[in-house]
């Protein structure tokens, strides 16, 4: 428990616990593909989510197994996340991996090069639409359903929203709750095209590509939008609201999919 | 502009401009080591203390070059952040790059295992104390130099306080605000053991990692401290406050820096 300074001076009382944050390794057929700090929950979403969204695999089926594993680095705790694929799979990991090898080669997870920084753009497709009305019933749902966060505040949440319920993910990361809600969502067989994304934090440009993974139409988010996500939301068809707060949001990208009266 | 909607109805009127943030490449003798989304200002902060506080240099005196390139992909913008070393360093980084060829290797800014993510704890060195009451007015300079903040709300800013003042980066991304502070203190020759960190974010771990690099015995931040963050400045000797806002925060680890009577 932390010692707390109020008004002056030292007070007694419980403090908030601190949310959990780990080293977690995506580890594919037996090769580590990434290592992020998360929050150790739902982890076979997440692995399974992260291996979509980044293109490690194409379909949730390719998975036929999983399991975790505990480890430790000087003392300090971590996990591997471990998925196995069908046979044969894997051959293209090695082949991307093989592609890293040489003078360029990393960051950003396994990204080595501002080309891949910048994959190339699939537009989504849906004819979804949203009365203005409902952003302020989706980011409720997502509020609702942000059951870490009322333990510990700072953690991030991703929801989809298919116009009754939100499924809701949660982590220290907001691309590793991203990530989790796809590996939930093509898990139990959620069709992404078919509701929107919303996200409790700022959207920035890789939420827009996981959104566009996920074949998402609309993505919405809590806070500002940075100008690249505004640019490859409108390239990938994606409708951008941001800053939704209460029942208000700024609407950006593709207005067309917020069927009201746009303007008077 | 955004098309805002608010208290039931579309409303006319200037929006906050988005932030930037673009996808940088931190080169070094011509090999990329690594790509963040990042705020495209104080680049040269951002590469030196990036190579700093990941290892890849020891000194900003190795640097004997900097320049930016503008480059695109897919119709997309990004910047090449190139840094130059003294003849003979970039070896180390060859082997470096070496090592991490093979099944494991991509990830958490070049991190390719949770060995890696985890690295060996070195304790600072610092009889630094602050009074409680400079908590306060340090999160206060912060905020004052959060120049780009004014404009677009959504950035982290990073500080350093000496006591009297802070020096302060901002960035989108927090890790990438603390780099470019630890930069602009390599460049400007400010000695990370006689001040204090100051964050305008939650303190996850690696951010109690990049502030034992910078050798600075506090850091404070504005939201919460993860579980791995308080573990990691428990044993790098670091004093880590957070929820520091106003007069206010919570004191974790180390108390023994915050000079006063402690509990009555």
């Amino acid at each position: 428990m932390p010692m707390r300074w109020r008004d002056g001076g030292w007070v007694t009382g419980e403090a908030p616990p601190s949310p959990e944050e780990l080293p977690v390794a995506i580890v594919i057929d037996g090769m580590s593909q990434a290592v992020l700090m998360a929050s150790p929950h739902d982890l076979q979403d997440f692995a399974t989510g992260f291996a979509l969204t980044e293109g490690m695999i194409a379909d949730p089926a390719d998975v036929t197994g999983f399991e975790t594993a505990e480890v430790s680095a000087g003392g300090m705790p971590g996990i591997e996340a471990r998925l196995w694929l069908r046979p044969g799979l894997s051959v293209r990991l090695v082949e991307r991996k093989r592609s890293m090898i040489g003078p360029v080669g990393c960051g950003l997870c396994g990204v080595d090069s501002i080309e891949a920084a910048l994959p190339e753009i699939v537009p989504v497709s849906s004819d979804l639409t949203l009365a203005p009305t409902e952003i302020g019933r989706a980011m409720e749902a997502l509020s609702q359903g942000q059951i870490l966060r009322r333990a510990t505040p700072a953690i991030h949440g991703a929801g989809f929203w298919d116009g009754e319920r939100a499924l809701v993910r949660e982590d220290v990361g907001r691309h590793n709750a991203l990530d989790k809600l796809a590996g939930a969502m093509a898990r139990q067989g959620i069709d992404g095209t078919q509701g929107a994304i919303v996200m409790s934090s700022r959207l920035s440009v890789d939420l827009v590509q996981k959104a566009a993974r996920i074949g998402a139409p609309i993505l919405i988010g809590a806070s500002a939008p940075t100008e690249l996500a505004l640019l490859w939301a409108e390239a990938a068809g994606i409708t951008l609201i941001a800053r939704a707060r209460g029942q208000d949001f700024d609407l950006f990208t593709h207005p067309e999919r917020i069927a009201a009266e746009l303007r008077n």
